[in-house]
């Protein structure tokens, strides 16, 4: 995978504040693919101290966005227009790990699957699959101007 | 509505660290309905200094497990099984608000729909709209041991 | 709304194999909206008689394309990317009425809401609700190469 | 797999009046797992001769539902909560196949994923991929009264 291509999606990632704000990294961008990582915190956090749905559906949204993104060329930006997610098993252990990747990737838009996984001492199960609809738009004025179909 | 279900409710919403995190508000909870609003802060951004997806999701998944619960008895409490949203436009301005309705309560299962609107300069514009269902559980045993099938 | 719209949608419909397989009629085509009734028939049915989630989600989805249709210029077509569906209640009576309306239109994306109403004795009862995310497209040659990104 | 399983979900299948409609087979059921396949005709089709968006979302829905019926015991029978279906290729070909595998198991509710690949010339390619949450009920009475919530 190019290298270039590597760092921009990286650099993408870097610029989003809400995932500092959360602690995810970027742990693989692959061809099509890419992981993101979290580690617990009380910070993000249900009622019962799981991990909040909303944290495990940021990471499928996320992480299928970047694995969109690895596959764009001249200098698109992903765009997730839509997506759906079965939250299977709490979540809850020492981190999340979600793992997306394209199905189809076409001009503009790319269908992805996102998976995350709970572990906990060691052991992974899955506790949420989603399904993303990312566009790739030309630039953030598009965005503002026409929101999710730039 | 009964005073001590809205304070449940409240309570609830109290409990989660994640809210805290994002400094969302619960504003409003009626009978099968709720509204959370959350200001803007670089700290939950995308790339583009948008609100981020994730964010959004979180409001509209949150917002429709508060209108449901708000619904729920003897002591039982909502788990989102599955939710799916459409961002209809860049989520960007000075804060968002979501709104839900339960469309349908029945035993455990709750039909709800949840709009999240973007406001700027006191124009408020649908940036996402969501269907969530959610599951009313016993109890945290319950939901560690059976997950969302609790 | 400009006639020949309205034409060129109802030449749609009538081209669909599969809606004359239903007995499905298109009942109203507005600007950015439509209605889809189907009646009653033992052909449609699960295995207790109502009409099978396939045959609404079905009517939801075309109601959902031909409301995104009425939209399009240019020759343009609709293509459903993908789409999400919530059974709130059997889907049983005389016949079914599936309303659309574009909740938001954009160059190529179009976000629709699709609710499907079961009818008895007069009474009318929601279904179902949908969201749908149509695309408009240039040519069937398109489709046929590039699949729902044409 | 125990046979009088097999013979519940195959009578079941035989039941609804629908299948026979489209033409569809039940092909296999697993312990968790069914195949549907449906041959191409005129009868199935949208405006572009290809198979209609909701003939995919019908076998999606119903592999899912008859998988999750092969775990059911005591009687229990699947009804579809919800679905989220995404098209990524246009379904064209001689036939369409079906199958789904069940990716949680719960007391009442069951977390499926389908996939309908279109086969042509002896090439299967992946034209859909669904999610699919179904719940066991008890009997016809329960839903015709309590609805998706039996």
């Amino acid at each position: 995978m190019d290298d270039s291509i590597r760092q921009t999606v990286e650099q993408g990632f870097a610029k989003q504040g809400f995932m500092q704000t959360l602690g995810a990294k970027l742990t693989k961008v692959g061809f099509g693919t890419s992981e993101i990582k979290l580690a617990y915190d009380a910070s993000l956090t249900q009622q019962h101290g799981l991990f909040h749905g909303g944290v495990v559906a940021t990471l499928a949204d996320n992480a299928a966005g970047f694995a969109a993104y690895s596959l764009m060329q001249g200098g698109r930006q992903p765009l997730t227009i839509e997506f759906k997610i079965n939250l299977l098993a709490p979540a809850k252990g020492s981190q999340l790990v979600a793992r997306a990747e394209v199905l189809r990737a076409g001009r503009r838009i790319f269908h992805v699957r996102a998976d995350v996984f709970s572990e906990e001492d060691g052991v992974a199960s899955l506790a949420a699959t989603a399904l993303v609809t990312v566009k790739s738009t030309q630039s953030v004025t598009e965005i503002e101007s026409r929101g999710t179909d730039a």
